[in-house]
């Protein structure tokens, strides 16, 4: 089997989280296994129910039900610490070809994790597992450990326009 | 039903096809019906399978077996003339959800279509279908009709290192 390599996917634009999908789907059809933990997330996304359609895959949230407005709550951290150790279990485990590690740069933003935790998980990587990290604001460290880093830049977006979030498009 | 908008993948970076099929498979995941059509690709990729796993999509492809390198051939412009009818037919059956126009932007860099007639396409839109074109290059005119884009942009690519497209992470 080939190598595996380190994929980010980061920048202010619409794509990152989907674009993890698209490569899961993907592996998927082509008969990989795959996990995916959300770091922050917690709401209910239709693409969670990709589980109903694949065996191959394993999906896991370590956030609450809405997003980070200001302060992370106590439960924000407890909720990353419990994401930084299924996502160790997942590498360890050396069963996943590809694993994904939703909105882990936001995580780190937010400082419900460091960039030592997120370096030291990156090394545990296996040797054939693709590694795909998402969310905004990628550190240079991340980025430098990358073998393949996309910045999804907004040139244009709806929200601007008042658009909301909708089922199946966004969520 | 809320009303669609139209959305722009583009830039030189990896993620804009597999964005689209993140956004196929969320949709597909919310019960919604979706058509995917692939300019200029006509090879066998992993993510063709999904029509075996959900029954609301549809995937054509409209392109010769390998990528165009110099000039288009006579059959890459009867494959994008056959694509831009098989479109125009899913905009106006008005019975998808999400339509997906897979690259076409690079058959409009390769003239395989024109820009006139990719904004003819992009006005029979219904209202509530919710439009994807993807592909590098695109003008500012596609740009200018969208109601999303995003450019996808190479930071650090691993082709660099010599890393061929691998089966299930590329195709």
């Amino acid at each position: 089997m080939d190598k595996g390599y380190i994929h980010v996917y980061t920048g202010n634009g619409k794509g990152k989280t989907t674009a993890a999908f698209g490569l899961a789907l993907r592996a998927l059809c082509a008969g990989k296994k795959v996990f995916i933990g959300q770091f922050v997330k917690g709401m209910e996304y239709s693409e969670l129910k990709i589980v109903d359609y694949f065996k191959n895959v394993e999906i896991h949230q370590f956030g609450r039900g809405c997003f980070i407005r200001n302060q992370p709550s106590k439960e924000d951290y407890e909720a990353a610490r419990l994401g930084l150790g299924k996502s160790k279990e997942a590498m360890l485990s050396n069963q996943y070809d590809v694993i994904v590690l939703d909105e882990i740069n936001i995580a780190l933003f937010f400082g419900l994790v460091t960039l030592e935790e997120v370096l030291d998980l990156i090394k545990l990587k296996p040797e054939k597992t693709e590694l795909i990290l998402t969310g905004r604001y990628a550190p240079k460290e991340i980025i430098e450990c990358a073998d393949l880093v996309t910045e999804m830049k907004e040139v244009k977006h709806y929200y601007t326009k008042g658009v909301m979030a909708r089922k199946g498009i966004e969520y």
